[in-house]
This record gives C-alpha cells, sequence and structure tokens, in this order.
C-alpha cells in the first residue's frame, strides 16, 4: 500500500478569512500555485480564466462559490437581490458548463441560513463526488485485476481525467491511482492530448506529484505502444456514455480503443454514473462538437502552419460499445460489449436522476 | 487538368556562378526563402542546420554537392587530395542519411570529367527520381480511382512525403497531385503528425502552394475522420518495407492504417521501389528507433509538461501488410493484404539491385 498525498484542486478555507482555494492550473507544469478567492470577482475571474475546469470540479467550484458570496454579502451589506445578482453572475460564468450551474442551483438555497449552510451543503456535494470517485476506482481496479494477467499492469492513458478534472482523486486517472495503491501499477503511458496538451501538462503532473511511474507520449503512437505489447490496459474518462454504451470523450479516444482491441487488450472507461446519459440511444445521436481552428495551427503559442491553412478541430469522438470491455462508475461495471442497455445494468433510477440533474 | 507550378526544393543554378539553390525548410511555413550554396562550406552548414531533409533530397543535394565542390576546387585551385577530401566533408555531413552517401559516390567519380560532367550525372540522378515519383504517382492514383466510387475522392494523409522530402513532386503527396491534376480530388486531410509537425509546417504549405484545398487536424482525430466517413482513402510514404509489405513509417501510420480497416477504406503505402527492403522478411526485423524525450515535452522551445516527466519517442512504426490496400511504387502496384512476397510481385533484380546501393 503507498499512501498518496492528495491533490487538493479545490478546498474551502475557514480561516483567516472564509476563501475558495483553487490550483491554478493556467501554471501546471511548471509551477504549483494557489489562489484564494474570497470575493464574486475573484471567483468569476478564476472561472472566467481558466484556472479550474473540468466538469465536477467546477460543480464544487459553483457550489462554494455561493458560501464565497454569502460572506461578502454579511461584509458588506448586500440586500437578498444583490446577493441573488452576484450568485447568478457566478452561475453564468461559463455557460456551457451545466456541474456549474448545477453546483450554485444546490448551495443558493440554503443562503438564507448563513454562510455555514452553505459551506456545508457544499462540502455535501464534493464529499459525495470524492467517494464516488474512490468507489468507481476500486470497482475498476477489481475488475482490471481479475482480467489482467501481467503484474505490474502497464496502463496507457489519454487526456486527464484526475483530480484536476474532478473535485479530488479522479475517475480514469482514479482507477490508476488505485492500482497503485494495491501495488499492482508499471509504467503509466500519457498520451499528450493535442490540441491542449492535458496529458503532458495536467496528467504527468499529478502522476509526478504522486510518484507514479510514467512517459509521456505523442498521441500517434498509442496504437504502436498498445501493438508492441507495451501496455495491458488502456483507462480513460468519458463526457458522455450512451444507453447501448457508445462513449463519448475527448478526440484520440476511439484511435486508442481500436488499438486495443487489434492487440487483445480491455480498453476500460471509467466515469460517474452521471455520465450516463439513458435517453441517448447510441453514439450517432451525440453532436461532436468543433473548436477553433487556431488550437491546431499553433502549439504552446507558436504558429506552425500557413497562414492559409485552416485547423479542423473535433472536440470529442464516439468509441462504439463493441470496443469497451467495461465502463466503470460508482453503481457497478458494465461491459458494453456483451449488453445491450446501460439502463437495464446499472441502477435506474438513481442513473437518470442523476442525469436529469446533470442536465437541467 | 490543372497544371501546378512545381516546388524546387534542390535546383542547380548555373549562372551567374555555378550554385546548389535550396528552399530552406526551417524557415517554413512562415516564410518561402532560398539559399544558395557556392561553397562546400555552404552546402555542408544547409545539410547539418536541416534546411533540407528528406532521404531522396539529401540524395539530390550529395549528387549536386560534389559539383559544388569541384566548381570551387576550379576557382581555388585546390589539389585532388583537398577535392576529395572536400568531398568527404559533404558525404559525412549527415551520417545517418544513407542516401546522401550514395548520391556523392554517384557523381564524384566525374569529377576529373569536369563540373559539367558532375551536374549531367548529378541531373540524371535527380531526373530518375522524379521520374519514379511520377511514375508512382500516376499508378497509385490508377489504383485508387478503381477502387473508390466517391467523387471527389477526399484523402487522409500523415506526415509528408511531398516534393519537400523527395527531389520533387513526391510519393504520397505525389499520388494526391496526381488526383488533384485528374480533377478527381477533394478535401484533404492533413495530420499535424507530432512531434516534429511534419504536417502542418511541410504538407499543407505544399497543398497551400499547389491550391489544393485541406485541412490540419491533430494526429488523434484521424481516426475519429475515418470512421465518421469523411475520408475515402489515407495515403501515405515509407521509410522501409518488408519483403511481406510490413511497412515501417512515420509513427501514427499504424494507427490510421487500423482506422481505415475498422471503417473499410483502403491503405495505400507510396513509395520508390529501392524503399522495399526483400533481405527484412517482415515487420518484426525492424528496429523502432527512439528519438530525444525532449521532442515530446516541449515546443518550439516552451516547454509542456513537468521537468520530472520524460518523454517516449519512437520515430516510426510498423504496418501489418494485411491492413494494407495497396503498395504503390515506380515498378508496379502490389496489394500486400493478397501477396506473400514483394519480391516475386515486383521485378526483383531492380529492386535488389536498388536497395542494394541504398544500403551502400
Amino acid at each position: 500500500m503507498t499512501e498518496l498525498r492528495a491533490i487538493q484542486a479545490v478546498t474551502w478555507v475557514s480561516t483567516p478569512a472564509p476563501a475558495l482555494r483553487l490550483l491554478d492550473q493556467t501554471r501546471l507544469p511548471a509551477d504549483e500555485v494557489y489562489l484564494e478567492a474570497t470575493t464574486v470577482d475573484g471567483v468569476v475571474d478564476a472561472i472566467e480564466r481558466l484556472v479550474v475546469r473540468g466538469a465536477p470540479a467546477l460543480g464544487a467550484v459553483g457550489a462554494y462559490g455561493v458560501a464565497v458570496a454569502a460572506a461578502q454579502a454579511g461584509r458588506e451589506g448586500w440586500s437578498a437581490a444583490r446577493l441573488d445578482g452576484e450568485i447568478d453572475r457566478i452561475r453564468e460564468a461559463r455557460p456551457t458548463a451545466v456541474n456549474l450551474a448545477v453546483g450554485v442551483d444546490r448551495t443558493r438555497t440554503h443562503v438564507l441560513d448563513g454562510v455555514d449552510a452553505v459551506v456545508a451543503e457544499a462540502t455535501a456535494l464534493f464529499d459525495e463526488d470524492v467517494a464516488a470517485n474512490h468507489r468507481l476506482s476500486a470497482l475498476g481496479a477489481d475488475w482490471i485485476a481479475d482480467r489482467v494477467a501481467n503484474r505490474p499492469i502497464r496502463v496507457l492513458t489519454h487526456c486527464n481525467s484526475g483530480s484536476l478534472a474532478t473535485t479530488a482523486w479522479g475517475t480514469g486517472l482514479g482507477v490508476v491511482r488505485e492500482l497503485h495503491s494495491r501495488g499492482l501499477l508499471g509504467l503509466v503511458y500519457v498520451d499528450e492530448t493535442r490540441p491542449l496538451l492535458q496529458g503532458s501538462r495536467l496528467t504527468a503532473w499529478e502522476l509526478s506529484h504522486d510518484g507514479i511511474d510514467h512517459v509521456i507520449q505523442v498521441d500517434s503512437a498509442a496504437a504502436s505502444t498498445i501493438l508492441r505489447g507495451l501496455a495491458d490496459v488502456a483507462i480513460i474518462g468519458a463526457d458522455r456514455i450512451a444507453d447501448n454504451g457508445d462513449t463519448a470523450n475527448k478526440i484520440g479516444s476511439v484511435g486508442v480503443a481500436l488499438a486495443c482491441a487489434a492487440a487483445g487488450i480491455p480498453f476500460v472507461v471509467a466515469a460517474p454514473s452521471t455520465t450516463v446519459d439513458p435517453t441517448t440511444p447510441c453514439g450517432d445521436a451525440i453532436a461532436i462538437e468543433s473548436r477553433d481552428s487556431a488550437e491546431v495551427t499553433a502549439f504552446a503559442g507558436v504558429t506552425t502552419a500557413p497562414t492559409s491553412s485552416v485547423g479542423f478541430n473535433p472536440a470529442f469522438d464516439v468509441t462504439p460499445a463493441r470496443l469497451i470491455g467495461a465502463i466503470v462508475t460508482e453503481l457497478g461495471v458494465v461491459e458494453p460489449a456483451n449488453d445491450t442497455s446501460m439502463r437495464a445494468e446499472l441502477p435506474v433510477a438513481d442513473v437518470r436522476g442523476a442525469h436529469d440533474r446533470a442536465d437541467a
């Protein structure tokens, strides 16, 4: 057993003054710098500047952000209407992040009970999320330990599904941490994850922090690494999981899955059950978002392409269920290649309820 | 039919003074700048600074470099021994580039006949290479036009196999140009090709130069682009082709091939017959070179990973013959999924002879 000092990307600080403490992800991997937001302006600025990112992390920021607003309201004697407006500013700071609004909405109903009540509710949300991460990590490690013969287990991962994307611990990277805690983990191959390099900037930083052996590779090396027998399993997170198990995740995931299928090693998706969308029947129903061309035609601030060339920049891809060995959630593990419905395999009410909330 | 103004990466200039004219690839894609080397120092410097790269291109540089040395010897009254030593400096300027030595050795036997004789022999080598590129491009376009039903034909390519890697025209990108010349070409998807970005820096520049519609994508988008039905064929070059058709090429190629197989579209390898190595029975016999970690953990001087993290940087991968629809050479087209020996399918003596020369 290896004890890890957990990365605290989002924490609440009570003294000397109430504050939301955030690991500044814009400074990673070069510097580990923490910001303390004591005002609504500070919270909104941190969200807008991508100091904090990742859907579950933003949920916690929204929930604790209400506490920041309530504390500021007390210090500055705001009216209820003013407080309401300031909370809305946090809620709208990143319109596409559903979890941010969900987090705000869960705690704003407690503002009349005082700052401590808001903090307690935010901490409950936070703790639930962390507990779900730990639970799914244990289930994922069990599944992998049962099915992968090689020791230590060598893992390939793509993008960041760790402490920096969630409230703490992680989903895909949570499973990796759990394998490490059990003494089962070998080398981790980290795809750099162009265009935004979440793998080399964030995942490698998390693994370095935890003292986990890893190497960073360009994304296009993943297929070769897998086909050469250098990895025993691939573990990733998920943006959305359709009812038949088709999974949307960061661009490049389906290429990893194809290589795993060709090499006969399992491709494992780890995600909270709120990621399962039982109302999406299959991957064909998921629209692929295209992001800014400049993310592709420049690298680390340096233009790398002719000025007349345009970047094609799909943000994620869809991995068909038949290529997925296991979808690991805190409610249980589904083997979608053998199953036809996530809804039939997992406690339906919980999944649907959680998802409806997330879509609110 | 579309007429293209050819990119002249390597040309001989007779007047006002004899010079080797090189497109400075270190300045691409931002600037199209040409250097003229009139001395051995200039030739060696251009090779060492990667002003020119790509095996066939270096062959031409070696051949014409001897002419530069002979002209300088005449101007400066060198002894035969001095000239020999200076030619050796060109030959050794990049030790791993076999074609450079091959080019030098082919023309240095003509120095006693004068500069014009050296230039004539270098031009013969150059012209043979260009003719082979055109021939294989025509054969490749024929094969693709016969087997791909969609019009216009949408192509995905990886790395640079164009005018900048060869003497002119190109191999994989030569086939693309040929399809364009025939009015059959649709959009080209260009993989950026990390870590050195030959796709975004060089291939996109060549396509822009020729007015060919293209988009640049991160390498990990290739699988998704293919599975979504956005490309009709993938066309790449090759570093080495084993006798059974297994093909070594830039890292990421096998991932493209896996996606093509999953989508049922052809994966086409285009290369001169000198790339076929009949003495290598299969891909397992090809050692995978690992390059500098820093190519992965930094870009253009910007560090993108934690300082404690190491990059794993295999330079190329091996695509198994069963995933390759066609290997296109100037001597003919082989369909390796159906064949067992390149040697049996192509004129053996030519292939072996050419390869022995390239391995000299």
